[in-house]
């Protein structure tokens, strides 16, 4: 029998409108989707974008994946979610796997391919891409990430302070996401750095909850999910 | 009067496909498209894409915006756009300015929004995030920008060979864009460092005349247009 076809789809920011008309198209022509979940979650955030979308009587499988640092923990759970997915693949049945934003962003999605790829390396896989949350939260606050010659760096609240101020004070546009509960750390580190640069913040860009300031007093004595962004940028020269 | 409305509008990496429900939705009930278009192009590749959407009866408009360094002569240019939009917005109508991509990222839209705000910061603005070239090549190459705690640079070959090198030494993902005729110097330093990095080299990602290649010597001496990128990845633990 025919192996099935593997698709990875971004189904973009969070408004349903963003989504693409290419995953809106795989989404309705597999057999069978998979929807990640954290272990935190009522709900997929992903699931909830495409729900309108989709035919009625699409196999839909949620897959678990949750939100931990435990390396061996989140192995077992992406090796048992890409076998889950290979044995549907070779039933010969397309399979999608959504993702929030873009496939290739801090996506599960990469572990999931890359483990089912390790099981059978002649998968047919296609990778649908979506609108980021990066670009999300460039478009809400009207600020571009990078124009001319600029460069841009997308990083993440994880990584040490110390490396953090060398990109802030390296780089003429940052993006620090997955913001959560370093919030307050972030935010206190612009505010106590005089690193020349418009800060930003911005919570849930495109949920009807979204949330964004400049002022990182205010920021840092609130607390935020993990779809929590700080944009920073350095000052062009006429704003100095 | 009521002026009107600007949207400024990602309509994606090239195929038509990977346009937004969002954009085509503001693209079929604003009153004028503006259309950038390079002095180079015999037609806009922004327009290429949505033309099968739009309504036959909008008003189209060209605006020219040359690729050049002559920075006196973008800003008249730059100029000229915002203040032609800016009248049309006068007239009460709602204008939509299309961009390849993503508006946030390397787009004339940043420059021709920055000018009508100058003229008057009272216009409403919305922008559309559309899906940028780097989830398209991320996509296309079937590998991640960014997984768990790393971090990605985008940049341009137009930056000091120098930098590039600090760049590409320091992060574990580095996109470059822009490559067109930077694509032998930057081919070149790929090959003549050891950076312990996998280079992959895409070009026209998302046309029908799209080309990829690990081969540093083979992309080292074909010519290619400025739609190309470098994808330059530091190998994984178990990959080295």
């Amino acid at each position: 029998m025919e192996k099935g076809k593997f698709y990875g789809v971004g189904v973009g920011p969070g408004d349903p409108e963003l989504l693409t008309y290419k995953a809106v198209k795989v989404l309705r022509k597999v057999d069978v989707i998979f929807i990640p979940k954290s272990n935190l979650e009522k709900r997929s955030l992903a699931f909830s974008i495409v729900g309108n979308y989709i035919q009625n009587n699409v196999e839909q499988v949620e897959v678990v994946l949750p939100m931990t640092k435990d390396e061996e923990k989140l192995e077992r759970y992406w090796k048992e979610a890409a076998s889950k997915i290979k044995n549907t693949l070779d039933e010969g049945k397309d399979c999608a796997f959504i993702t929030l934003g873009d496939p290739g962003m801090y996506s599960t999605f990469s572990y999931v391919l890359r483990g089912i790829l390790k099981l059978d390396s002649s998968i047919e896989v296609e990778v649908i891409p979506g609108v980021s949350a990066v670009n999300s939260v460039s478009s809400w606050l009207q600020q571009p990430l990078a124009e001319g010659e600029e460069s841009f760096v997308v990083t993440t609240a994880l990584k040490p302070e110390k490396e953090l101020k060398e990109i802030i004070q390296k780089f003429e546009n940052v993006v620090i996401m997955k913001a959560g509960k370093h919030t307050e750390k972030i935010a206190s580190l612009l505010q106590s750095n005089n690193f020349n640069c418009k800060s930003l913040f911005i919570s849930r860009a495109g949920f009807n909850d979204v949330f964004c300031s400049e002022n990182m007093n205010e920021v840092s004595k609130r607390s935020f999910d993990y779809l929590s962004t700080f944009f920073i940028k350095k000052y062009r020269e006429e704003e100095k």
